[in-house]
């Protein structure tokens, strides 16, 4: 039992039981927001009140028992440390620190506000429990932290545009508008509809220099828009190409046909493969489908559904290199037989190869070579 | 008759006649929805409502037809298969989806509700009859793919606000603004139309905090944005440089001017080269004009107006290099004299192939020698 | 006085007279508008109506004279030409039909509608006399043209969105507001409205089906936003490194220095240099600034203010070299002595150099040497 | 006490001094700021605009002697010159301007309009003093110069629109709406807020022409956010490329191990390496933590606790690339015992030098060697 949870929470497992548990997550959590959400409402029927109350308070209950059943196995996880040391260290760990604030924040305001606006409204702090799961967050973070000095950069011009439209435009528009525009923090709050673009129109300047700088002011909130998606893009695209790279590089290394050329090639590889992983009795490639990539098996197995017998291809192996040589479609269908980790390399890539490494084209044809030999 | 209309529905074919079916059903399709649209008005005058009737009934009919002649023609297109094999795998592909698509839907639904607002609003589906010729869609489709994990990220970002600023700006508005603010799910289509910067000024904060939740969503707004626009670009970017590549690789390979230089070298060009595809009777270059690229021909014929006897060139050969060369004007008028596939060689990539590949110069400098020579 | 007007109106000459010229049209355009915009105001003071009617008449006559004397001093331009040939082909340019433009219409307007709101917001199409002037035009359009096939894809998306969005949202809300919401047409304005964040807030859905189609919409454009962003970003990116190369190839092919390099070495440096020109007497490095860049005359001649005598260098020289190879301040102040082209080189492609091209660094220290000695 | 204060205000210097005087300064920008945007709340309790008036003239005069002090000690940070040269240089330069706009304008001002509204709002000056520390501001600074013709003619776009637009809208809506859309003047104010998205709706067209250009316009602005994000992305990815490299160069090039490589690998190195400053007794790297890096140190001073008993690496040294190499988590926690500048090299990167570069991995092994061998 201790085995089989430890096994479910484990990120590296990728187990029919972790993806059930998964799914009931994420629907715990969705319908726990959505019962908290219901609860608010004022012109709820009676009663069901008291089935989102007790929603809310069976997710909170599945949430907390998660934690402490995460606290139980996951010295399993960590072998070569001792249990108590295993769990000292997990409790402080993001994956810990998820799961307290899914349970303990919710739990406290409920002694000091159990009405529907106190301790239910904070059921949104589940929404990070996805965030657990998302490979996306990070990269994200990422782009952050590389363009951090460019991205303050903009919130400054945002920031002192914002400032100083907004006091020019309290000097135009405080006697013609007295409730909207009488003092700067009001006129900020306008400034800042405004300079997002989003002109609610609650406050619409009127004066003809009130209007020019709320047109300045727009169209700074477009220049702003640019520069910030032009910082994130340059940024996204480093650090796309950085994971790309690193995550294919333990991967290459892990094929043996690869292990005897040096680490140039491995790097050049790496930076051309895309990895994909396939759930057991999945078609990989289908007869008469055109082909464009051929395939490197990193674990598990595949049939390749050939007359009269099908041959089967494992770890270190692979396929599909036919069809990008001749052009033709796909002379037979391929199949996982397990759960099966393999890297794609795309027609295009594989044209490039020829162009920039012949030596590995040379490789791929000899064991192309020795696999349709008799032996 | 069966060969005519397969001719037509054959997207390699480019004639006259496929041009002109495909600007009638086009020509279906915005009459159609238009008439569809005319009928919803209240206050329409009396008769309209007969003829948009009318309207839609014959664009259903037509493409009705549609499907049914293409399943007739499908066999000829597929002769390796058996017609009725050919018809079997056709009713399953996309194509045949969408002709279903545009008559199935709208023929049930006319059974059901014949109102204005009933079946004849399904004509919007004819719109995806447009998708069939869009290349640009299938680009845009595999973009995402490619982005999918940095694109879920995003939505999970957009998402884990909206809910959070939702709820905080419920717990500060409510008492201000009970109707408006009232329950989470009315304050949640506040924090849309705030996160996507809409703004339409139906629902706005008016106290000190849902103010300050209000200015910070507006910001998140726009952050979104600007990840989104540099994922798209970078994806973008990426799926285009892929997309070049393969396309020109097949038209080069076609050229046999380059069936000896290595693979190398057909990628260097692939990179370099831009298809373009001419109707017959087109001017190509125009005697006096820069020069700024020159011409190889995948397919068809050119007719170069050269004093005192125009010379024709056929698939193969090249032309307008000679403009590159010295820099003068074009010394020549080039007119297509059939359907023409032409690959273009900007003069920057030109001079670029001057520094990176001097020996494919020199087969240019051979072939351009022995044509200019008597034999 | 005709060679003259010839040399205002010849774009390739950078001379005082011509950028006199070129401003005093600037502002014809902008007072004429602003006298256009002027009239349409319904309480303006009597007899301001007068001046500016006087003002666009001006205007207009001198747009029209300036088409008459370019097609007078045409031929100058084009001596190979005969006259007769040469306004002919002028007549049916760009420059003429934009200087057409400017006063016929409106000529023929004002025989048709005299009224403030009649021929005189015609005026409006003298903006485009601007076009003529700026280069950037070009450029965006080339990058337009480049990705016509993604921008189509990304349209009809747009409008896909826009039309199904609308149907639906025409059947959420037909009912509940029949006023804003009672046709397909109607429905479609607020789509506009919402799919492009605009969010006027004279169309607002109530219903829960039409506030999550409004959302979806929302979400759905800043999409299109972002996918618009990234291709224009890629085109635009292509289209800045293909012109940049190749007005630097032309202006590295000038400089004597280079004449011996191979076509290879002009590419590369081409992709290195930046262009700049700067009228006379104008100082192009301080003495004690920081050295970040070297230069290369293309044309005109600067002046070296060293002690206890001034060096002038020309066409073909180079000069700032210094301050890269010690990493000091410049030593002295360098001053243009009449217009000037300079190709300038940045101290980070200097250094990039220094790896890629070491002969090319040769060369400079070469020449370098041979200036510092007595000869 | 001058060196002190010389040394605070040398941007070079990095001390808890010149942080806490930073800190300071920051502080008083905002509390300054904050005063005069209380002082214009119409209801401010009786007492708090007194308060806010001192609290303003008492940041005014710190930034006046801020100013002075500044001047005194300048000649300090210059020896080279005579102190009145030094002041008389710094005063014109951008720092001296910077704090003359501080205080100048409110003090002249006071003079004129000593109100609330008056004086007190020029406070909003004072966020220029934020971008004399930001690093960003320069950087967007050189972006908008880089892209300057290809954003005017972005801006020559949107004008152009924005004209014409606002021209056919007042002709289409004067007669159904004169209040909002009765001149051009008041027709561009409903211009600008639509081709911006930002739709205040205080003026809304209402007739079938006036709604189409609309839609129209909503697009043409959606168009102008797509291209200038797309100018500004590649303006601000080449922009950044450059700084990294000349940054890292000058780095690269004080550690003493690289001297004697050739300027070529500088460059290559530059292109790889990221800075990283940190203060005295700060951790670098963990004990068990994934090795993802290794460290150059460019100047002070790390100590690496091995057992026994720890090791002290001073300038021109590295360290972590142990973790590289075998792929084990780090073997020691590593501590920095003065104010470090590293160079921190990726393990992406440092795989693709083993492809690019496999003699700088010799120089990194044999100093490795050499430091874990007894002498």
């Amino acid at each position: 039992m201790r085995h089989t949870m430890a096994d479910i929470y484990d990120e590296r497992v990728i187990s029919r039981a972790s993806w059930t548990y998964r799914t009931f997550e994420a629907g715990c959590v969705v319908v726990g927001i959505g019962a908290m959400m219901l609860r608010t409402e004022p012109d709820l029927p009676a009663g069901w009140g008291g089935i989102c109350l007790a929603i809310d308070i069976f997710v909170l209950l599945v949430f907390a028992l998660d934690w402490l059943v995460r606290l139980w196995v996951i010295p399993l996880q960590h072998m070569a440390m001792s249990p108590a040391d295993a769990r000292k260290e997990w409790i402080s760990s993001r994956s810990s620190i998820i799961g307290i604030l899914s349970f303990a924040p919710m739990a406290v305001m409920a002694l000091v506000d159990p009405s529907p606006a106190g301790a239910p409204v904070l059921s949104v702090l589940w929404v990070i429990r996805f965030a657990h799961y998302s490979q996306g967050i990070d990269m994200l973070v990422s782009v952050f932290a590389r363009e951090q000095q460019a991205i303050t950069g903009v919130l400054f011009i945002f920031f002192s545009v914002l400032l100083t439209g907004g006091v020019v435009e309290f000097l135009a528009e405080r006697h013609a508008q007295p409730q909207v525009f009488g003092s700067v923090a009001r006129t900020l709050w306008w400034g800042i509809t405004t300079l997002t673009t989003t002109g609610y129109g609650d406050a619409v300047p009127i004066t003809p220099l009130g209007r020019l700088v709320a047109g300045a002011m727009m169209i700074s909130g477009i220049v702003v828009f640019g520069l910030l998606a032009g910082i994130l893009a340059t940024g996204f695209a480093a650090e796309m190409k950085r994971r790309d790279f690193l995550r294919n590089w333990d991967l290459v290394a892990q094929v043996p046909m690869f292990h005897d050329v040096g680490p140039g090639t491995i790097a050049d590889l790496a930076g051309l493969l895309r990895p994909r992983e396939l759930p057991s009795r999945t078609v990989v490639a289908r007869r008469g489908a055109a082909g464009d990539c051929m395939f490197f098996i990193v674990s598990g197995e595949v049939e390749i559904q050939l007359e009269p017998k099908p041959v089967r291809l494992g770890r270190g192996h692979f396929f599909g290199e036919m069809a990008l040589v001749t052009g033709a479609t796909r002379n037979a269908t391929v199949v996982t037989t397990a759960a099966t980790r393999l890297l794609v390399l795309d027609i295009a890539d594989f044209r490039a190869l020829a162009s920039a490494k012949p030596e590995l084209l040379d490789i791929i044809h000899q064991e192309a070579g020795r696999r349709s030999s008799p032996t």
